[in-house]
């Protein structure tokens, strides 16, 4: 279903000796700009992809690949989707706060009031927040984008957290909301969340995914104690043991396992793969989503930045298999998508001194290279 | 003479328990903006301690010093100091380009076309270059400003590379830049370097404060082979064998091993604390100025914010001497004060959330914490 949903293409390396002969004839020692040159070579490969499905103009308008590098690289209307929804298993005692708090913050975001609000605010990011299916939800007047799956999952150690069906409309809705945004000219997507029990579910799918044991998995989330701590671990046991013959793709994981704000990142994840634009993923949950997406499209991986690595081991683990090396490791464990809003600087900076800086020649510099 | 010279004084910790408490009361769990928090704390003290000092207003206008945390942080005029120089050592093959590139980079500068401009453009840095003594001066016209302390210093293997007279001619100078700047509304400095064979210079420094092996103390720089590492590492070996009982005062460290920008940069962070605002130091070379200033003033370590950590071990040796954790880790191996410049979105991070964040009785939010 994801992959007739989805046609997700690998980025052309076809200009890849192009763009790291213009980086390398930058005014600085070969690689000295570390993670932002690897992460220029990401961004100019991903949009001359895009350029050239689009229009054919770096094929038409020049002899080599080298002159595509002319084009400028850009980002344009940069866009954060916040994705809540409430999960069944809040009630059984595996978070700091109850389901309740998912739609005060919700609240919170739409009056401007949270860090994501701030941040957004300071890089520029045009945000919204998409209700996936909260237990209560709030009126549209707020502003809040109404994609609800359901009124919260199902507590997922019971039964099945949502059924396929829920899965394929979440897809469906993630993939008409990130086609609209890049039609409307966005080319840099963000993604966080807000959900009370979101991390159980999280760690549930990654497990699942990865065939590792639960505790390699699961962490404090938001700060929880040591009780919480072995109650969690044992209900995802839990439930991983009652769906174990059912849990055969990663669909199947996502329906049994997963979280209505969790599918739709997979969802946004896929669509802006398809769309060849860059996806900027936030911390645990929305690497739980990019996990999910890489296992049904592989190649979604050539679209990805890793924005936040958080001190769980549960998300290094999982950016180990992904082969995803993060830009920033602050201590972040708030989720809202406030690693991903912290990050957008740095890939502009990536883009600038690509488009901005001179070469050896240009500066009449001895090649110290 | 640095202690007559900067008086400075710590921060005052009377607002540290306001400052927290306004913090704990934001939506979001406890502690979960990690880094950002305690950079909050300590823009914050900061404030509060310059406030207080200048106007009396915070004692005056309050009956508890919580009261102190109504007054918004702030970032104004962030400003980009770059010192440039040369050295005697750069001569004998310790580093991957000739002296004469560090003029050349400093016309790519005043230009426009480095990595720093690019930066300090995008992050709102107003860019000044010192000169501080390069072999080939380059006209003020440029936009330059003239603090030479001479053409080079000596080889600090064959004899002292300054005198004590340089030293403190250095200090006063970047104290004056220092102290002007702030006068005219800058409350952030940010310290970066350019000049052939500075790492070398910085390495023995390092090495002799900390009274660690040389080994410990040298890395690659911009990109060194093997051969001259080794005979970096004898070089310096050998100017600290030399020069072994006068090393008997920071000061006279610098004298003897030092370098024109790293005297320079001692004193534009001794001026900055003793200004009390902060100063965001950047990699290799700057640090070793932090390890000198903190050494001549150890209260100047509360003004100081580390923006990247490099993967050079003697980097990380220094941050661990100084107790500090840098905000950023990408691979940086460039200098100019690129890693500062990077930096700086996160410095304003932590002032819009404590500014702008609402507390969980403006939201009505049940306190999670």
């Amino acid at each position: 279903m994801a992959q007739s949903l989805f046609s997700v293409t690998a980025a052309s390396r076809q200009y890849d000796e192009a763009i790291e002969h213009k980086i390398n004839q930058k005014t600085k020692p070969l690689g000295a700009l570390g993670q932002l040159e690897s992460l220029a070579i990401q961004i100019a490969r991903v949009q001359y992809s895009r350029e050239s499905e689009l229009s054919h103009t770096l094929v038409n308008r020049t002899e080599s690949s080298l002159s595509a590098t002319h084009l400028p690289l850009s980002i344009t209307q940069p866009t954060m989707l916040v994705f809540a929804a409430d999960h069944g298993i809040a009630a059984y005692g595996v978070s700091i706060a109850p389901s309740e708090v998912t739609t005060q913050m919700v609240h919170n975001f739409m009056q401007g009031g949270a860090a994501i609000n701030v941040f957004c605010r300071q890089m520029g990011f045009d945000l919204h927040v998409i209700d996936c299916g909260m237990l209560q939800p709030i009126s549209e007047s707020t502003g809040v984008i109404n994609q609800r799956l359901g009124a919260g999952t199902y507590a997922m150690h019971l039964q099945a957290a949502m059924s396929t069906a829920q899965v394929h409309q979440g897809f469906a809705l993630a993939k008409q909301l990130v086609t609209r945004h890049v039609k409307a000219g966005c080319n840099i997507l963000a993604l966080g969340e807000m959900g009370i029990g979101n991390t159980s579910a999280a760690s549930a799918v990654m497990a699942a995914l990865l065939h590792v044991d639960v505790d390699l998995c699961v962490g404090r989330g938001t700060g929880i104690d040591d009780v919480t701590l072995i109650k969690k671990s044992q209900l995802i046991n839990q439930a991983i043991e009652l769906h174990r013959t059912k849990l055969t793709s990663a669909e199947a994981i996502l329906a049994h396992l997963g979280g209505f704000e969790i599918v739709q990142m997979t969802g946004a994840i896929l669509a802006a793969a398809e769309q060849k634009i860059i996806v900027l993923i936030d911390g645990f949950i929305a690497t739980a989503a990019a996990l999910v997406a890489v296992k049904l499209a592989p190649q979604s991986s050539d679209y990805l930045v890793f924005a936040h690595e958080s001190h769980e081991q549960g998300h290094k683990l999982m950016l180990q298999q992904l082969q995803a090396t993060p830009l920033l490791s602050l201590g972040l464990r708030l989720g809202e998508g406030t690693g991903a809003a912290l990050a957008l600087p740095l890939l502009q900076a990536a883009v600038n001194f690509y488009n901005q800086m001179a070469s050896f020649k240009e500066a009449g510099i001895n090649n110290v290279v």
